[in-house]
C-alpha cells in the first residue's frame, strides 16, 4: 500500500513520487495551506495539501488527529527557514497529490505529547499510550536487545529449546500460579517460576547448550520492579566451570550492549565477594557509579558508653558502620532530617552524625555531633581513620542488627550519591558478586534456606562444611550487577546425585519429601548428569535500564498493574458457574466458610 | 573443557591431541583393547584404550554405558577395513591418553537404540529418551526452524513483542486454561488461546509489523496432533491486503523450508476455494501429493431407484460423490471390505462401488456392482462420463449428508492414495485454500458461527450479505495446507468498528455482551485503526512435518500425554490445602456438592 515509511523519507528522496500510510499526528491550517504531520513507526513527515488540488484538500480538510491516511505525493525541499532538524524528515515535505481516509478516528482520550499522564490513564488506553515515540522506541529496544541475544547465544551453539508452560506446583520459593485441570479432577498445574528444573534435565539429556527467552511468573506481592508474569533470558551449559560461564556471559552482555546501544561495557567486569559488597556498600547490589563507601567500625565502638552504638557493637548479628560523605559538613539541618527520616523507611530508628570541622581534635570542637561526647577518643580515633575523614566531611552512623544498618547506609549511600553528585560519571558499572554462602539461616522457620536455589553447587573445597557447618559454606553461584540493579543470577549446578541428597539434607527435606518433589531431577542426576551451570537474566529490567525508563511497566507492552489487574483488558475477571464446574472446584465464600467448617 | 565436540571429528584432525567430553555410548573389550563410542550432541567417535597406559586403561574398564567422560588423546587412522561409513568420524579414531569420568551412570531404563519402545516408556524416563539421536535431531531441527522464522520476519521488518499469558477468559471457540486471582478474590485470568486481539491491538498502536513465537493455551480432548500447550508463530501486518500478506507468507515459507531442509517450495503455491476444495477431495485440507479426485454425481442419481443414492441426493444437506481409483479393478473383495469398514469411522453406512469392465456397457455386464441394477442408463452415463472412467477402474461412492460423505470419501481418497500409490511423486505439496465462508450455521445452537473468528473482514463485495444473508457471505480468510495437514490459517481483520459491530450482530453477540467481552478492542477499532491482517502457524507441526516425525510429541522436549499429563514430572498433582485457600477457591468435591446444593 505504500512506498516509503514516513520516518525513513529525507533529503535523498528529493523529487520522488512516494506513496505513505500512516496517522496524522497533527493538522494545522496556515495561510489557506493544510499542514499534516504523518506518523509512523519509523517517525513523522509534514504533508502539505494545498487548494489548488480540490478533492485532496476537501479531504484533507476533514483530516482530526490520529485519523489513518494514505498518502501519495512529491518529496520537495521545504522553504528555507522552515525546516526542523529535530526530526530526519526535516528538511523535506511531501506535496499531497491524494489521500485517501483509510479509517477515522474518535479524539484520543489524551494528546500523545502529554508528559503528565497518570500510570492509570496511560494503562487503560494502552493502545493510544502506545502509539506514543518513547512508547514506540522502548519496544524496538526491546526486541533488538532480545534479538541481540539470541544471536550471540546462537553463534556459539546454544539453541533455543521450549520448556512447559503447565508444570508441576513445587511449593519451594515464590508462590506459584495454579491451573486447576479439567482432566485430573483436584489436581493443578503451576505456571513455571523459571525453567530450572527442565534445563538442568536438558543438560543431562545431553543439548549441551540451551537458551530460551521465556515467561516466568510468581505470585508475589508486587513491588516497583516486579510483575507476575516476567521475561526470563534462561541459559545453560554443559562442561563449563563458574570461570567460563562468567566470561561468556560478561561477552554476551558487551555484546549486546555494543549492538543494541553502541556502548562499550568494561572488559573483564570487576568482581567482588558477597561479604565484602555488604561490608562495603551494604548490599549485595551495589550501584558503583556511586563512589561513596561504608565503613565497618563495630570493633571500635564495643566499650563507648553511647549505648546506641555499644549494644548492637555487641550483638552476635549486630553492627556499628560509618558512611563518610566528603565534603557532606556542608549538608543542611534539613537535609539530614530528610536523610534520618529516610533510613526510618528501611527500619533505622536514627542517623547520628558527625560533622568534622578539625580532624586533629578528637573531641566536641573538633567533631560538632551531640553523640561525640559519649564516644572515647580511642573510638573516634579508629573511626577517623579508617573513614579516612578530612575537615568539612560528614560521617552518618548506622547502628543496629547488620541487616538494618546494611539496608540503610546501602539505600542512604545510593540516595546521597546520586543526589550529590558522589558519582564517578561512568555510565554504566556492571559488577559480579561472588562467594554467595550456600544457606542462610531462617530464625522463623529455624532450618537453613538456600540463598540462590538447592540446586547449586557448593564450593569444592567447601563440601566438607555441608554436613558440620552449613553456614560457612559458599556456593559456586554468581550474580551480575548493573548501576545497582541484580540483571541476572546464576550458578555450577550439583550434577551428582548425593551431593544434591548432602544439600536437601541440611535443608531438612527428608528422602520422601525430595522425592516427592524433585524425584525426577535426582534421577536424572542418577544417569550420567554431566557438570553443568547457567545464568538467567532478567529481560524486562536490562531493557528497563538500556531504554532510561522510569518502569519495567515502560517496556512491556501490556503489563499489570502493582495490584495484578490489566486495565485494558480487565483481567482477571469473574467466570462462568460452568467452567468452574468443569474444572472441579467451586468458589470459596464467606457464607461457605463459616458453614461447612465443622466438615473440613 | 574440551576442545572439540565429539562428531566434529574427522580425518581432517588427524595427528591432533583432543580432548572430549560426553557420553560412553557403547564399550566394548576386543583384543584386549578397550573401545568406546563417545557421544555428544553432534555426534559419535571412537576412542581406544590401550593397556600400556596403565592408569587410563584401568579406569576404562570401569566405565559402564552413560557414564560421562572426559578424554584427552590423538587423533589416528582406523586401520584398515575397520572403517565406519554411517558415521562422519567413521575413519579415525582417538587414541586415549587419559580419561576422567566426571560421572558414573545407573544401567539406563532401555537401549537408546532400541527402537520398539512404547511412548508411555519413553515420556516417564524422557531425559534419557532425549538422548536419543532421533530426539537431538528433532529439537536442533526445531531450533534452525523457528530461527529461520525469525531471520526472515527480522529481514522483513516485523519486531517480536511479548503479549500477556496471563489474560481475560473470553469463553468463545476453545475452553479457557484458567488461573485463579490471589489479589482478587474470586476472579480469574485465562491463559491465551491465540494472541490474536493483543496482536490487532498492536496494530491500532501502529508497531505496523509484528511477530511472535509463543505458547498458546487450549483445553480440550486431545487428539494425536495436539497438545494442551502449543507453539505458534503469530504474525500481523497492517496496510497490506489479501494478496500482498498471502505472498509474504509463501515467501517466508520458502525460506524456511531451503534454509533448513535445503528444500524448494514452488512458486507461487496453488490456490483453491473453499467449495472447490470440499468438492474435489473432500476437505479443507487436502493431500495434493495424493492424485485421486472425488466427483460429484448428486444431480445425476435424484431420480433413480436406488434409495441409498436418491433419498440423499434430494435431502438440502445431501451429497453422492464418486471416487474414481484407475486401475482399482484389481482391488480384492478383502481390500474393499476394509475400506468399507474405514469409512465406518467418518459416520458412513457403506461404501457403494462399481469395477469397470467394459465402459461401453452400462449395464451388468460392463459394470460389475450389485447396485448398478438401481440406477438408470442415464445416471451411469454421467457418472462414466465425469469420472471419466476406464476399463479396469474401481468408483466407490459416498451418499449421505455432505458432511459424511466428504469427510469418508475424503478420508479415503488419502488412504488409498498412499497405500496403494496413487501419489504424484511432489514431497510437499503447499496449497492456499481461500474464499472460505464468513459464517456456518450451528444446527445445535440455532445461530450462525463465524468461520474463523469473529474478527475476519468480510470480502469488500459481500459486505451487504451481512445482514440479508449470512451464509452467503464470504471472508477474507485463508490457509495454508501442506501434505494435507493445515499448516496455518489467517485472514485480514475488520478495521472499521462499524463493521465489527453488524458482524457481531451476525452472530446474535448483542451490544452488552460484545462490550463486556471485546470492549477494549471496539474501543480501539474507534481510536483510528489501520487495514490489518495476519496469520498464524503451528510450529509444532511443522517441524513434526520437516522432521518425518510420526507424532508431535517427538517434536516437543517435554510433551503432554493425550490425557494431559506430564509422565515425568507428574503434573497435574494435588496441591496443599493453603494454597487453594490463598486462592479463594476449594475443591467441588461429591460430598460437598450433595449437603451444599441448598445453598448455592
Amino acid at each position: 500500500m505504500r512506498t516509503h515509511y514516513c520516518g525513513h523519507l529525507n533529503i535523498s528522496n528529493l523529487g520522488q513520487t512516494v506513496t505513505l500510510c500512516g496517522w496524522a499526528h497533527r493538522r494545522r491550517d496556515h495561510g489557506g495551506v493544510i499542514f499534516i504531520d504523518l506518523r509512523d513507526r519509523e517517525g513523522l513527515v509534514q504533508v502539505v495539501c494545498a487548494p489548488d488540488r480540490e478533492e485532496s484538500f476537501k479531504i484533507a480538510e476533514s483530516v482530526r488527529n490520529e485519523f489513518v491516511l494514505r498518502i501519495s505525493g512529491r518529496v520537495r525541499r521545504r522553504p528555507e527557514g522552515s525546516s526542523n532538524s529535530n526530526i530526519s524528515s526535516g528538511e523535506i515535505e511531501v506535496l499531497c497529490h491524494e489521500i485517501e481516509v483509510l479509517n477515522t478516528a474518535l479524539t484520543p482520550p489524551f494528546q500523545l505529547d502529554d508528559e503528565n499522564l497518570s500510570e492509570n490513564v496511560r494503562l487503560s488506553h494502552r493502545v493510544v499510550d502506545l502509539r506514543r515515540p518513547q512508547m514506540q522506541k522502548n519496544l524496538m529496544l526491546r526486541y533488538k536487545t532480545a534479538m541481540a541475544f539470541r544471536r550471540f547465544l546462537d553463534s556459539k551453539g546454544f539453541i533455543d529449546i521450549e520448556t512447559p508452560m503447565l508444570t508441576k506446583s513445587t511449593p519451594e520459593g515464590a508462590r506459584d500460579y495454579l491451573v486447576p485441570s479439567r482432566v485430573h479432577a483436584g489436581e493443578f498445574f503451576a505456571l513455571p517460576q523459571s525453567p530450572q528444573l527442565f534445563k538442568q534435565m536438558l543438560m543431562v539429556a545431553g543439548f549441551d547448550r540451551y537458551y530460551q527467552i521465556t515467561k516466568c511468573f510468581r505470585d508475589e506481592d508486587l513491588r516497583a520492579d516486579r510483575q507476575p508474569e516476567f521475561t526470563q533470558v534462561d541459559i545453560e551449559t554443559s562442561f563449563m566451570d563458574e570461570e567460563q560461564i562468567m566470561s561468556l556471559m560478561e561477552e554476551l552482555l558487551r555484546t549486546v550492549f555494543k549492538e543494541v546501544l553502541g556502548t562499550n561495557l568494561p572488559n573483564p567486569f570487576p568482581r567482588i565477594s558477597h561479604t565484602e559488597a555488604m561490608s562495603r556498600f551494604g548490599s549485595d547490589k551495589p550501584d558503583m557509579r556511586v563512589t561513596l563507601e561504608i565503613t565497618d567500625v563495630t570493633d571500635a565502638v564495643r566499650d563507648v558508653a553511647f549505648k546506641v552504638f555499644s549494644v548492637p557493637a555487641n550483638q552476635a548479628n549486630g553492627r556499628v558502620a560509618a558512611l563518610l560523605i566528603p565534603g557532606g559538613g556542608a549538608f543542611t539541618r534539613g537535609e539530614i532530617d530528610e536523610y534520618t527520616k529516610f533510613v526510618g523507611i528501611y527500619g533505622a530508628r536514627g542517623l547520628a552524625y558527625i560533622k568534622v570541622n578539625d580532624v586533629t581534635q578528637l573531641n566536641e570542637t573538633g567533631l560538632q555531633s551531640p553523640i561525640v561526647k559519649n564516644l572515647n577518643e580511642a573510638a573516634l580515633k579508629i573511626i577517623m581513620d579508617r573513614t579516612g575523614a578530612k575537615n568539612g566531611d560528614l560521617i552518618f552512623f548506622g547502628a543496629d542488627s547488620a541487616k538494618i544498618v546494611n539496608d540503610a547506609l546501602g539505600a542512604l549511600r545510593t540516595k546521597i550519591g546520586h543526589e550529590k553528585n558522589y558519582v564517578s560519571g561512568a555510565e554504566w558499572t556492571p559488577l559480579w558478586v561472588v562467594d554467595f554462602p550456600m544457606f542462610e539461616y531462617d530464625e522463623e522457620a529455624k532450618r537453613w534456606q538456600a540463598c540462590h536455589h538447592p540446586f547449586t553447587a557448593p564450593k569444592d573445597e567447601h563440601l566438607h562444611l555441608l554436613e558440620s557447618n552449613p553456614g560457612s559454606c559458599m556456593a559456586k553461584a554468581y550474580d551480575i550487577v548493573l548501576n545497582g540493579w541484580e540483571l541476572g543470577g546464576g550458578s555450577v549446578r550439583i550434577h551428582k546425585e548425593e551431593i544434591q541428597s548432602l544439600v536437601f539434607r541440611a535443608l531438612k527435606i527428608d528422602k520422601e519429601e525430595a522425592g516427592l518433589k524433585f524425584g525426577f531431577l535426582l534421577d536424572a542426576l542418577q544417569y550420567g548428569a554431566p557438570p553443568h551451570g547457567g545464568l538467567a537474566f532478567g529481560l524486562d529490567r536490562i531493557v528497563t535500564m538500556m531504554s532510561g525508563s522510569e518502569s519495567i511497566r515502560d517496556v512491556i507492552a501490556f503489563p499489570k498493574t502493582q495490584r495484578a489487574q490489566c486495565l485494558l483488558t480487565h483481567a482477571p475477571s469473574s467466570v462462568d458457574e460452568k467452567q468452574l464446574h468443569e474444572l472441579h472446584i467451586r468458589l470459596r465464600q464467606k457464607v461457605q466458610t463459616t458453614v461447612e467448617v465443622s466438615k473440613e
